[in-house]
């Protein structure tokens, strides 16, 4: 769009007020200015209220997520690339390769102009590294109280391949389960962020894009795969438990097998924190069949994101869905979905 | 996904906790008891974290928006149907046929359950009677204070059909404007909820999905349709003040042409308001070539939701790009977008 605006946003010094939200010039000259800038695309320069791309030959599969996360900003990334990354893995959690991205933004009035740059910047640096652009978008500002920072919704279309039929109801017993890295690394490092926690090393966000490790995943295990799923808000277990109800079956998982680090496993001891039901924002569990298993591991591990790949366990026949892990020390417990909240406001 | 929760939701009673935000047993039971219920279809039924269609050939629109309207419950609508409408119709802008909807949500902490059931059975109420089902979405919970009941982000995706390309830079002078009806209704019904006002008549959100009258129109004028956009946040003032920076011409624009019910009218003196700067939400503007003017006027006359269309204008050449309004006295004066804020939360 033309700008043709009479005074230049103070990007350094200014806030976001009621008129940023209002559909008028000050508005148009935020979205020019902030977004345009950072996400910049051939569809976003359009200045439509929609963009419209070629659709792939096929299936499609569509996702969409709200980030709320405290701190807007964490170690290991801020709530622009979260939201990016969100978006991607849920389209790639379906075996499908990410297109294109939308994103809308509610501002809190008197949010710094600097910090929604950096954060639209910080989207923008994400998506270009994913490939991903964000073709369309819309900003709407509430009065301050109203909301907290800016949330941020990414919903993201991807193209699925051809004869991949992944779902979270085709666990079978006797299928293996893999994760692909340590578990519990982003959500210990917002909340050692929050509660302002000083570890010796510092644990930062596993935020990342999966999508290209899922498409070596995709073609070391083809159909053998069933189901790929992010961890994200309710850990590990909150995924095996919604995946044992889908498919009618139980897990069986066992505990040395599953990589925690050992800050994070110190963090979450300090912090009262099972690293089972901490948020993870860039791994992934996937359930093959056991003939494939190796196939897969070997594939994930060769991905820099899939480094330390582990298999933890299998699916098995169990009419009450239960996820059982087997301890270090042998025995057994159920693992559940916490019932209550441990930690909000996380993504 | 099988029910296994221990105590039944209380919607009647009941209100929105941290827990139903954190990924555990309390937001899947949320989910399955109020979303997937009222919104029920195939694709949620599957319960992942996303869902897979059948891409349809050729173009797709895609466009998202953010919902944060006060009260969430207004004359004519609520912030459901009009999350509905809203994305239905930036998808129907670019002449698309409108196929799924995402939608994520934003609740704070204490929000009633039986509001939340009764905007979500508007949705989908709203989403059935469009023809557009809900296909994935995303549910988050703020703590009290951190949000403002609850905001709706929704996500749409179409077919552009084959050889309609429809953009807001692509008005030429000479063409001509055309409004499909009486302007101002939804923010006179939002603002005189919020200000407590009672007036003789009542008057009601035109909030509606303009998607079946778009088909219509696009019968009718074909190629000859330049642009569509609806008019909300901002106003038909702010839209083509839009188009003419985007196309790079002017507009006039005749004062009596506009239809204005009288008691909107009434209402915007009353508020001090100019019916110009004014939300619509079931309103569309188009600019079509002179020539197909008149098939175009008596196609949308003749859809319910065009019973008052009328032609209120042309494109002229201006380096300016001005929009000039002759007034009903005979004189001109120019329509700028508001460079303040008017009416906050609108849409």
């Amino acid at each position: 769009m033309t700008k043709t605006y009479r005074r230049k946003l103070d990007i350094g010094n200014g806030r976001v007020d009621l008129s940023h939200g209002a559909g008028g010039r000050a508005m148009a000259q935020l979205i020019a200015d902030i977004f345009h800038t950072a996400l910049d695309n051939d569809w976003l320069r359009q200045g439509n209220d929609q963009s419209v791309f070629e659709a792939p030959k096929g299936r499609m599969a569509m996702t969409t997520d709200a980030f709320v996360v405290s701190p807007l900003f964490f170690p290991g990334g801020d709530i622009g690339s979260l939201a990016v990354h969100g978006a991607v893995n849920d389209i790639a959690m379906s075996g499908a390769k990410p297109l294109y991205l939308s994103a809308s933004f509610i501002i809190e009035e008197g949010f710094p102009l600097s910090d929604l740059a950096r954060i639209a910047e910080s989207m923008g640096a994400a998506s270009r590294a994913a490939g991903v652009p964000v073709i369309t978008g819309d900003t709407k500002v509430v009065e301050r109280g109203k909301a907290d920072g800016v949330f941020i919704t990414t919903t993201g279309v991807g193209a699925v391949p051809e004869g991949l039929d992944l779902s979270g109801d085709k666990a079978r017993p006797g299928d293996v389960l893999l994760v692909s890295g340590s578990i519990g690394d982003h959500g210990v490092a917002v909340m050692s962020k929050r509660e302002n926690l000083e570890f010796d090393c510092e644990i930062l966000s596993d935020s990342a894009a999966l999508h290209g490790l899922v498409a070596d995943m995709v073609a070391a295990a083809g159909a053998a795969l069933r189901l790929m799923r992010d961890p994200t808000r309710g850990g590990l277990a909150a995924t095996l438990n919604e995946i044992a109800q889908q498919s009618r079956v139980g897990f069986r998982i066992e505990e040395a097998a599953i990589p925690v680090k050992p800050e994070v496993a110190a963090a979450c001891e300090l912090l009262g924190l099972d690293p089972l039901n901490v948020a993870n924002e860039g791994k992934l569990i996937a359930v093959v069949a056991p003939e494939a298993a190796p196939a897969l591991l070997e594939a994930m591990r060769a991905h820099p994101l899939g480094r330390d790949a582990a298999i933890i366990g299998a699916a098995v026949e169990d009419e009450r869905r239960f996820v059982q892990m087997t301890s270090s020390f042998g025995g057994a417990r159920i693992v559940d979905w916490l019932a209550g909240e441990q930690l909000p406001r996380i993504c």
